[in-house]
Order: C-alpha cells, then structure tokens, then sequence
C-alpha cells in the first residue's frame, strides 16, 4: 500500500500520553526492528530480545556511556499481534516531562523516527488488523466529548458498521455476478437478459440512505453544539452558567487522579457536547467597552444552536425582551426551519413572588437549582430535534463525511441501476452502476484504497495513535 | 504496617496518566483479588485468571448488561512481582475522557475502591520492594522540573543513597556491637573497656554531614529559583522574558505528542528549574493603575533569588537605575550573604551605537539574541553559588528534609558518643547516643517507622503513584 509520506518500512515513536507530570507515561514504539532497537538502550537486552509477545519486561532505559535514564516496563509485542500487527514495544516510564524527553530522545538516538499523527492506526489498517471503519472510529472513540458519543464510535469500532455495509454490499453483489455471468454467455449467443430482484436492491437501497441519514445525528454528537445563554443584565446568566458547569464539572472532578488535571469545557446534555457561552446583558450601548461587549454577544448569539434566554421574573417582560423574542424562532414554534438559534425562553427567580410564567416560558430558579433538570431535558430534546437526520434503530451510525458521502454514492448507483433495469435498458448498461455501488462500499472498509485518501483520513489523528 | 488511613488489605483503582485526549490512558489497581475483580468486568475472564505474571491480556470491560465499556490490553502483575509486589493489573485504555470515566466507574462497582495519594508506593514499601528512600525519590523523579533535578533523584530511586547510608551504618553498627558486648561481660566481671575506633566513627559523622549538606543545593534542583527580569520602561524586559522562554519552549515542543500539551512553566538554566517573573516599568507611579503595578513590581522582586536588571544602553543610567543598583546586593560582590535578591544588571541593545557596558554589567542584544548564552551561564554561577551547602562528588544527595534532619541527628548522636568516648565516660553512657545514631539512619530507609510518619511521606505524593 504506497503512501506518499507514510513510510510504512521503518520503527517509528510517539509519546501516547499527554504530556505532564503523573505516575506514569507510555512511549510507544513499532516498526521492523523496534524490539531489537530498543533492546539495544535497554539494560536487560538479552531478556527482551528472547521475550515472547505480550509479556512485559523491567529494567532501565540507557544512555550511550551506560547512565540510567529511566526505571520502565516494556510492554512486548511481536508481529502479527498487537495493535499494529508489527513488533512493537510500550514503554511504561515515569511520568516525568524532562525524564519522558530524555526516554524519546535516546530513542531517536538509536533508530526511530517520529510517528506522523495516526501512524499506529494506519499501520494496524495495512497490515490487515482493522478495515477503514474501525480506523476511523479509533480516532472518534478518543476525542468523544460525552459518553454518548463514544459509545457510538465504540459500536463502529468493534465492527458494527463494518458488518452491516458488508451485508449490503454482499446483496449488491449477487446481482452483480449474475450480471456478468450472463453478459459472458451473451457474448456467445443471443440468450435473454435475466430479471435482477428489484425488490431486493430496493431495499439495499433505503437500509442505504437510512444509514447514511444517520451522520446528522451522529456529527451532533461527536461535534457537539454551541448554546448562548442571553438577557438582560441581572436576569441571572453568570449564576446559570456557573450552575450547569458547576453540575457537570462534579462528575468530571470524580475521576480526577492527578495533579495536573485537563479542564473538561463541554458540558452533557442528553449525550450531546455543549459548548456554553455566557454573554454580556443586553442593553442600550451607553459607552464605548459596553458596545463591543454586546456586538461580541450578537456574534456569540448568532452562531449558537440554541439560546437560553432569562428573563427576571419579578421585574417582567420589557421591550428589549419582547423585540429579541419576537426576532428568533421560539421552540415551541413547530412549523419551518429555524434560519438563527432557536430560543427557549426562561421565567427565572421563581422562588420569590413573581407572576406565573408567561407561556412557553421555563420557570426556575437558578438560585435554589429549581426547574434546571427540566430546562436540561428541554435543551436535550431541542437539540436532537434539530439535528438533521434520523437516528439508528440499533446504534449503528456513520459520523464521518467520506462515509457518509460513500455511501449516498452506493444508494445513488444502486437507484440508477435499478431504473435501467426497469426502464428495460440491456444490462451491460446496467453492470457499471452496480459495480460502481460495490466500489464506494469497498472505499468506506478500505479493500478500495488510494494513498492520498489514506493520507485523508490518518492525518486528522493524534499523534500516539 | 499500621497505618491510620491508609489500609493495606484491599483492591484500590487510580487513573496513573493525565486526564486528557490522548492515545491511551492508564488506570492502575494493585490488592488482594484484584486480578480476579478485573475479570468480574472483563470479556476473556477465564484467560485473564490463567494468565501468569508480567503478561499482557486483550479484550474488553464490559458493563454489569454485558455491553461493551472499552477495548483494553490488561498488563498483568501477581504477588511478590511487580511495582506493589501485590496481585495488580494495569488496564491500558483509550485516552478518551468519558471513557476513563467509565471503566473508572465500572472497576470501583465490582469492589475496587479509589486509591490516596501515593498509595501504590506505600504498598511497594510496606511489601518490601523498596526502602524509603527509593519510595520519596519516586515522587521527586516524577516532579523534576529539569533533567538534572530527575537525575538526581533518579540515582536516590536506583538506591544509590540507600546503599550509602547503609555503608555509614554498618560501621556504626560495629562500634555499637563491640560495646554492647563489653557492657554484656562487663556484668559479669570488672572488665577493661575496650577503645573504640575514633577516627574511624569521626570520618563516619564527617560523611554524614557531608550528605546532610547536599540538601540546599539539592533543594535548589528540586525546588527551582525565582527569577525576575526589571528595568525601566522600554529597556527590554518583555522582549528578553519572551526569548528566554521561547528559546526553551522549543524544546520542549520537540517531545510533544498529544493534542492537548501541557505548557512547562519553567526555564532549565544550568539545570536549576527557573521560573521567571516579568514586572512593570519601574518608575514614578503617574497614575493609580500604574501604582498598583509598581507595587506587585516591588514584591515580585522581592521575592526572587535573582533580579535581571535590564538597561537600555541607547539612553544610558539614570538616577533611578543607579538607585536600584546601590540598594541591592550585585552578583559581583563577593562578600557577606545577600539579604534580598542577587541583581545581575544588564547592558541592553549593544547591537547599536551605544557607550561601553559599565564594570559588572553583562552586555547583550535581546533583539539579536547576543550575549544571552552568557548571561544564561552567569545566571547559573549566581544560583548554584547562592544555594547553601555543597554538592556531592559522585552524585548522592538527599533532598528531603526528613532525610537532612535525620542524618543530622545521626552525626550529632554519633559526635556525642565520641566526645563521651574521648572524655572517657564509662561505654553504657557511650552505647545510647551510638544507638539513636543507628536509629536515625534506620528511619531514613524505614527499617524504623510509624504510621504518622510513613502518611505525612505518602500523602504529599500524586494519585496513581
């Protein structure tokens, strides 16, 4: 398989953890010769080069002149095992940034380059040890924002997707055979052209565009939604803001384990990602600052999904409420596509005596947590509501653009087959467009493959993978 | 090994890696059952049950339905091999941040509970797999600032301050059995004292006080210095805070392999971890913001090990420069201990036409990046100068105050029993200070210990360590 500058003949290196202080670091390492290489900055060389895969072995990385460089344990793997299904050693060293340096460093030293992003994955994939799908999905069961979004990309990985285009794709085959089996007869005699299943293609061809429908969904929730929270001054944003990423930011600090932590910026509502913005009020400008405070928050609101929008219940609706509802799509307005960010407008303060909200209204108090459980429920369905596309009846879904653009190829070629066929057209006319179905389905597993595509998809990895 | 807090009979889970998108990720667990509460949510639990020591196992966690949770390799450990010396598994996941969570979340449901700072280290000791100066070097390895701080704590890690302090030991331990010996017979008969061998325990308390002095300057490794950069408006403070730090950066950039890097807030300046602090133009305060400024500018300097005090040479002394300079120690003077900071006053901008740098001033371009090399290796002379007591020979060193304060008791007892010697004190007055001698080196390695003593270590360590 050629690739235009991923070498896939030499051992490469790559940190697999982020880089900060923390009990422990992999370096990770694969290529013809890795175990040998790294055997030769080791200090228990002979142990490791006579080790079996999958075994791990301990002792300490070396310099030139012998000096230690780090106590590790080396996870051994031997080609056709493994992630890569090359020989492939992971260094297990101290979570030390200088000492992690120091460890790439020395590998350097003695024959390995740097992995380019995705060079794992994409060797795993040429050597036979997952197809394009899984591939995929390696990358998007990493950078899943919630749970929900991982385990979508958890169900392609494991070969959900795989399957279910290779069981279409089988379909389309068939007929293809007995397509061409015929037009080799016909070459010798003037035999009658066969009835393919229309049936049975028509059905390959809605399980086609009901899969690729499925990508609106799912691009929610591997992208996740931008939603503004807005109003006046004092309606209570920043108290809001602070109040839903104070929840979500719990359940975060519970699985923290190290100094250092990451701080997580998006937020779970019903399994999509959400970004939250907070904005300045709204008000009439009075100086310069306060001006490009509200153009800022214009910006922010006009590039929101949603717009959480609080109004002070016990001091009412003013103008300025009434004329920013009246000018975007309210979510209880069912009909048409929303053009800006739909609007969930909020009756905040309710804990102090105020009048009943007005209809359509949320109420809380975001001060006592009152009502915020339901204005999450609400923003979940408004979310996936708005997300073009179906969902999947069994969780399997397609998130990236190539597949999804694959597979609409597959459906388009697969119709058009069948209106020729229909139409009573000969079937060598036919023949190209089921073939041309077969080939995109192969391109979304990878028996179809060209280098740049690869280079595509693997480029847009981490590095370490 | 009694311990308030931490108990040493269960199965405890940390996550040992950043929280972060990365790669992989690693969730460390170690206790009794811990193997085969793993299995309870693993998909190959028979072949995880048989599976020996240091062996690497593949599958999946699954959820108490059975659905899948993440695609993991199990690093397998049993009792007495391993980092703990218990029965642990290292589970080698996904560097997704829910999917952390998640397999997180599923070992504590099967009976794992989380684990305290630095509580598989305190296994590894309490199992006898290393001494306590081998388990206080592990945190400082991790938490190097510079590869030479690592370094040093790395040789402490290898047992090289161990097997010293064992050394000095045994020869104390001789001159203990000699006289306990003589005091066993003197019971029974009015038998001479023996004559210990004072030079030889005089050369022992030397070595001890010669490792107790490392300290300052190992702490200064450990440590890091503060170091401000000051001067006028426009003398280049800016410009030569953001060389220094980008001329390090890349470096560090050079090791990076995840998408979400850690930012390294310090400079390695002749292996001395630098943090370096910008300040405020000095200068009369013109209006209240300013003042503010200044004022942070005062303490900053205040309280830094080393001032940068940057001139522009194009306009040459001013009185406020000169009053700066008179009221603080300069690095040339040799004499007496600086009660504030060292200032090492700078000649900026000698790439133009500007009169000669003034006696003590260190002449640089930070705009062509001259005489920067040399002021980096004056800046190293000044701290390691200033850095109390001295540096060891061959590298062993402590940096912990624990070990410092008990190898000064050491010498002390150990002084004390040769002046009683010398004075000709009878040798059951001798045999006591010679006893706490022992005892204080026995703590350092944690031959002697007691559950507060053994927390107040452990619990300054990280999660997963």
């Amino acid at each position: 398989m050629p690739t235009p500058t991923y070498s896939l003949d030499d051992a490469i290196v790559a940190l697999a953890t982020p880089l900060a202080e923390s009990a422990l670091a992999v370096i990770r390492t694969s290529g013809p010769g890795s175990i040998e290489l790294v055997a030769s900055a080791f200090s228990r060389f002979s142990a490791l080069k006579a080790a079996s895969g999958n075994t791990l072995v301990h002792g300490f990385i070396l310099a030139a002149d012998g000096g230690l460089i780090d106590e590790v344990v080396l996870g051994v793997y031997r080609a056709p095992h493994g992630y890569t299904g090359e020989d492939s050693i992971e260094v297990f060293c101290h979570g030390s940034i200088p000492g992690v340096g120091r460890v790439i460093e020395r590998l350097l030293e003695v024959g390995f380059r740097r992995a380019k992003p995705g060079e794992f994955t994409l060797r795993a994939f040429a050597n036979g040890r997952m197809d394009l799908t899984r591939a995929e999905a390696v990358s998007e069961v990493i950078a899943a924002h919630t749970e929900e979004s991982r385990m979508l990309a958890l169900r392609r990985l494991s070969g959900a997707l795989a399957d279910r285009v290779g069981e279409l794709k089988s379909g389309i085959l068939a007929a293809l055979a007995a397509v061409e089996v015929q037009l080799d007869y016909a070459e010798d005699d003037a035999a009658e052209d066969i009835e393919l299943d229309i049936a049975g293609l028509g059905s390959i061809e809605r399980s086609l565009r009901a899969l690729a429908s499925t990508a609106g969904r799912a691009r929610l929730f591997r992208d996740g939604a931008r939603v503004a929270i807005a109003g006046r001054t004092n309606a209570g944003k920043s108290s809001l803001f602070n109040l839903l990423l104070r929840e979500d930011r719990s359940i975060v600090s519970d699985v923290h384990g190290t100094t250092r932590d990451y701080i997580e910026e998006w937020l779970d509502v019903a399994g999509v990602p959400v970004s939250l913005f907070d904005t300045a009020g709204l008000r009439e400008p009075g100086d310069r600052v306060e001006a490009a405070g509200i153009e800022r928050s214009g910006r922010v609101i006009g590039s929101a999904a949603v717009v959480l929008y609080l109004v002070d219940a016990t001091g009412g609706l003013d103008d300025g409420d009434r004329d920013f509802l009246a000018s975007h799509c309210d979510y209880t307005a069912k009909t048409g596509v929303a053009a800006g960010p739909v609007v969930i407008p909020i009756w905040n303060k309710v804990d102090r005596e105020v009048p009943a909200s007005p209809p359509g209204f949320i109420p809380v108090s975001v001060k006592k947590g009152e009502g915020v459980d339901h204005l999450l429920s609400v923003l979940g369905s408004v979310l996936l509501e708005g997300s073009a596309g179906g969902s999947s009846a069994d969780g399997v879904t397609v998130a990236s653009e190539r597949q999804q653009a694959l597979l609409e190829r597959a459906a388009d070629s697969l119709a058009s087959a069948i209106a020729s066929h229909r139409a009573g057209e000969p079937l060598d006319l036919v023949a190209p467009d089921l073939r041309d179905a077969v080939d995109a389905l192969g391109e979304m597993t990878g028996e179809v493959s060209t280098a740049d595509m690869l280079e595509e998809i693997f480029s847009r990895f981490c590095v370490g993978k």
